[in-house]
């Protein structure tokens, strides 16, 4: 098959090329990145919605509530999972990957998960490609779901035009968590099971630290809204969507001038992200093509030397200055 | 000062100087890299326990019950806390803050807290500077305490000698995530509020998932304890003593050959980090002296061009062949 053939196909939505091109992409085949560069532009009128939020918060149930929702609108949706305890990677309980598998014959939805794949930031490199490819297909909602607490939430900001962080009363330190930084990264926020004891707290608390807060240029005009939500039931749902659709507003208002910011972010951290990735692959392969690696890791366990001055050997060598 | 007299006081214990080092290696001193070289292999008998799990299950609670216990063996101690909710780095309820304040004026507890600092792997080599550090002030014992799922759990494993993996009953998700990958990092599991509804389920459940699963040549010969607690009221904690003590025998045994193994695994991980580091901050202010990262990122937002694109004329002109 042609590049060009697989670009038809997957600007066509077929499933099987895409599906082909992602792994193509993990296992870094020069085709599929000569194919992303020309997929690259061809979406654009996607919406990236990025759910975020500790595990046990209900963000896949919540993912699956939105998706549902938009499919009765006749929208199409792309599911990136970024999450070894959501049921999409089905690594839930069973109850769950059975109520996610409805989606599963339906054409309108393209699930993708990925688990963790190991470090040096392969991992946001490989959901940035899956969701170039699923905004080629045309999808016109993209959720990215990922779990975490700190820096992962903010990449994920980095990567959606909206960033949903999901919390449930209760968890003292998890307001907290959101307090220590990621608080500028989300643009709305779910206190989802809402019935739980302490939910009024965990809104009112939400709620007066986005009144102190400094919006950035990045969030400038925009209040982030506290969303009581019963994800099982679909209580509260009606008002995220609606919060969703406002968001999208405030991004293209004023000619999109917000939304255009955060392209030129999301530019930058994908280019850096890929930059490292391919590095440290280049650096790792010739080291290990020189046996270099495992003899420098035995000298520095058998305390012949440390990995300070490797370091300096290895960048010596390899980059010019 | 000379880099002599630095050294010699931090292998005194000297923690003015340990923190003042630890600030200019996060800065990227030269002089503070040459300290590094020095002090890498100048400890050696500490122990290195890594305590991780979701936020919410106690983590930091345990951490405080252990380091108690550990004084009043008359060890000294260090913590480094990468974890913006936990009390240790000021980021939790004001009860936990005031409750671990009492090591402040402790003079055989060193405590060191790292939030998040971005993208690019420095908070990993970060982290393993501070543990380096504390290993050269003499420190008997270094408790890193981690937060996440996933692939933070694993990097903290191949930094310490014994990882604890926490998580509390009722979490149906939270055995699963460690089901996902993450099983085989642990040395010891932990049940924290072990009084809570389902605590035998969820033993039950990790014991039986444990007894599956087949052990890497890196932990042979060790079946990781399933260790009920309550960490509020120290129920459980001299068995999970004991089971600690035991792991230290275990990686002891056969004239240390597995802490070897563990050792060498952590001398290919940490060189790894500083290079990645490293690689990442000198490609970044090159681009940027260049004003080139800016004028991609426009470039990419505005259509004319595309990271893959992009991220093969970087390496081509930055990288040699």
């Amino acid at each position: 098959v042609t590049a060009e053939e697989i670009i038809e196909k997957i600007l066509a939505g077929d499933v099987r090329q895409a599906a082909r091109l992602m792994r193509d992409l993990d296992d870094g085949r020069p085709q599929a990145l000569e194919i992303m560069k020309r997929l690259y532009h061809s979406g654009g009128r996607t919406q990236v919605w990025g759910i975020t939020g500790s595990p046990g918060v209900g963000k896949s149930t919540l993912t699956d509530a939105l998706l549902t929702r938009l499919r009765q609108q006749g929208k199409t949706v792309g599911v990136v999972a970024v999450d070894p305890t959501s049921p999409f990677t089905g690594g839930a309980i069973l109850g769950d990957r059975v109520r996610m598998q409805r989606h599963a014959t339906d054409e309108g939805v393209f699930i993708r998960s990925l688990a963790t794949r190991g470090h040096f930031g392969g991992l946001t490199a490989s959901t940035r490609g899956v969701v170039t490819v699923m905004e080629a297909m045309g999808k016109d909602v993209v959720l990215v779901e990922t779990v975490g607490v700190g820096q992962d939430e903010i990449d994920v900001a980095r990567m959606a035009d909206t960033t949903v962080i999901v919390t449930v009363p209760g968890l003292g330190d998890e307001v907290q968590a959101i307090k220590a930084g990621i608080l500028e990264a989300g643009d709305i926020f779910v206190v989802n099971k809402m019935d739980r004891e302490g939910a009024n707290n965990a809104i009112n608390q939400l709620e007066s630290m986005l009144a102190l807060e400094r919006r950035g240029t990045r969030g400038q005009g925009w209040t982030p809204p506290v969303v009581p939500t019963c994800a099982v039931d679909g209580r509260g749902l009606e008002d995220l969507m609606k919060a969703l659709a406002d968001h999208h507003r405030y991004l293209d208002a004023d000619n999109g001038r917000i939304l255009k910011l955060r392209r030129l972010e999301r530019a930058r951290m994908e280019l850096l992200d890929l930059i490292q990735t391919r590095v440290m692959e280049h650096l790792i392969a010739k080291l290990e093509s020189m046996h270099r690696l495992e003899e420098i890791a035995e000298d520095i366990a058998a305390g012949k030397s440390d990995p300070y001055s490797e370091c300096d050997e290895v960048i010596a060598a390899l980059l010019p200055q």
